[in-house]
């Protein structure tokens, strides 16, 4: 399966409506692929909490309003923070028949309090247990990261790193959220504490925006990229029901798999987007995809290996924590990333001769996990 | 593919929680299927409100944590009333590197109000538009009825008769939610109005419960039903974006489509399993699946063809106003039904001699449409 066409809206904090942001993203998307809005077989749309926030459900029906006369298949998934990657994965086991698919993902988060987002973001986390107990998103990585610095020779220095690279990175992306924003470890070592050990830079911003692929079976031009390994792997919605908190077993097997049916190892990796909602998330990513060995993640920061200029460039685009997080959009972004960086128009922050990539969606705290392997042309 | 088990809960308003209709479903059909948990490769589930409802989302862990250790790839579909049948074509769409898969549809509705239901199902229609203007669904379907009454020679007589018959049918059910309720003409007629021309036994009930199938590539015994169609067809998710609102543009092209794919015509339907939301939706349904000409449904019904001692019986189960309507588990439901008839295994309500049936999904007022073929062993 080839990516024929790739777009995205800025993302932030917008007035747009979930609407406006989808129709932004196809619109792009099918701009840049040879593909026209006729020549579309199915439409699969991903998007976490446009039913708490927006009181609109039944999403496959909305993007047919966007669409009209043309009565797609269109089908929406869901799966917290990893819906987007699940969009491409649904695409990559989609029936022959159909010949070319849009994927699109977009969130709309900014229409409600903090207070508010924060519970809602919290339904990607078990209901009867967690949620009760006050586990929202920071709480929830708070306690892996606190697992993780006291299990292995690594401090919150080290998490520093992960999120200074990632703001650099976005200062080189104009649709990053915090493509305007200057960061320094000055900045990053005095900013509020969140939920101990974490601080407001080890987490990713709330963010609106959508972003969208162009999928074809058959390649259409020599710019085209080609989806090589796509896995899903779950893991229990409860962190009480997990042995160890400083990994996701999920997507250890996800990535075991993806490898194997792209017929590549880690070592092939050249760029990678990995999902860094917070800090400790990327450390993580690393070690579970097979990037260095257990523990040994903060190594690869210190070592600036995974800087621009490193051995392995991550979240080139500023991730999660850089680029911004519209949940149902960011796996999709990454994909988008990947193929910018593949087909050689990154711009400033271009990585030379990138032949492969990767591409690292989790969901909830590990809960679900999405890798894609993605094989340029050139 | 060929659906190997079936299972489902009873339908009705119960205290059981979500996790826990899922799992009776999931038992019973993995029980009723040779196929065990251990050889499951996917699971597909459908759900529509656990979002603004029991404030979980990212179900997919959420069905993790029910099998422990399996890690399975779990999608997460969603689509209003229509979810389940969405689920079902997501499995058939899989790639045969999936030898079986489980799908699963629940829903819990009745832990709320029915005022905070009643604007949670409305997440199914347009909410910059259609909501504003309090078209909640009653309201949304009434126009429909209305549309049809002045347009074709029909009365709300005719639509009685809808009501009748799937109560009937429900009393042979022991898991439908009136399987206790005897109804007759004169409860019906006498019943309030819930928006004019509708009264309240035009209307399916609010219920909760959960469905599931197990579907394998390979036939694995004589009982086995194989799908022989399955498509998905969308259409504007508002009434104000379409020209015909007596008509389900959708459904005609989903029936067209699964008709050319099973290689069968309407006359070729045994049985069908159609969307009856509402009385008038049964009408119509008849009507887009090509089973009579436009405009004369209600000469089916009036004709008693569609009783289960008729030509064609449609809602043997007592469809969603009989058997009831726990949105993810309906599309899923309507399959097992139509699985217990070929397989021969209805008992009071047994169809003689069925061999292919037919199963209609409808995502709010026609936005999104499903459309199922099914042949037995026998």
């Amino acid at each position: 399966m080839y990516i024929t066409g790739i777009g995205r809206t800025k993302f932030g904090v917008f007035d747009t409506s979930l609407p406006e942001l989808i129709y932004e993203a196809m619109y792009k998307a099918l701009n840049d692929s040879p593909i026209g809005i006729t020549d579309v077989d199915a439409v699969i749309f991903a998007n976490f909490l446009a039913g708490p926030n927006q009181g609109q459900l039944h999403l496959n029906s909305l993007i047919a309003s966007l669409l009209p006369r043309t009565n797609l298949p269109i089908i929406r998934v869901e799966a917290a923070c990893a819906s987007g990657g699940i969009a491409v994965n649904q695409a990559f086991s989609m029936p022959k028949k159909f010949e070319n698919i849009l994927i699109v993902g977009a969130e709309k988060l900014n229409d409600h309090t903090t207070k508010t987002i924060a519970r809602n973001l919290a339904m990607a986390g078990d209901a009867l247990r967690d949620q009760k107990e006050g586990l929202i998103f920071p709480a929830q990585y708070a306690i892996l990261a606190d697992q993780y610095l006291r299990k292995y020779d690594a401090s919150h220095d080290d998490l520093m790193l992960v999120s200074l690279k990632n703001h650099r990175n976005a200062t080189l992306n104009p649709l990053a959220h915090f493509y305007h924003k200057d960061v320094d470890l000055e900045a990053i070592n005095s900013s509020p504490m969140v939920c101990s050990p974490l601080n407001l830079f080890d987490c990713c911003p709330i963010s609106d925006g959508a972003a969208a692929i162009v999928v074809s079976m058959i390649k259409k031009g020599d710019r085209d990229v080609k989806i090589i390994g796509s896995t899903v792997k779950t893991d229990a919605i409860s962190l009480s029901q997990r042995t160890d908190l400083t990994t996701f077993k999920a997507a250890i097997l996800a990535a075991k798999d993806a490898y194997k049916t792209a017929n590549v190892g880690p070592k092939d990796i050249d760029i990678a987007e990995v999902h860094d909602c917070f800090t400790i998330a990327e450390i993580i990513a690393m070690e579970d995809l097979g990037f260095c060995n257990k523990g040994e993640g903060v190594k690869l920061i210190r070592d600036d290996e995974t800087s621009l200029s490193g051995r392995l460039p991550i979240n080139t685009d500023g991730g999660l924590i850089g680029d911004g997080h519209p949940v149902g959009a960011s796996g999709i972004a990454q994909i988008c990333e990947i193929v910018e960086q593949l087909r050689g128009g990154a711009g400033q922050r271009q990585v030379p001769d990138a032949k492969i990539g990767l591409a690292h969606n989790i969901g909830g705290a590990g809960g679900t996990a999405v890798v894609h392997i993605l094989e340029g042309s050139k």
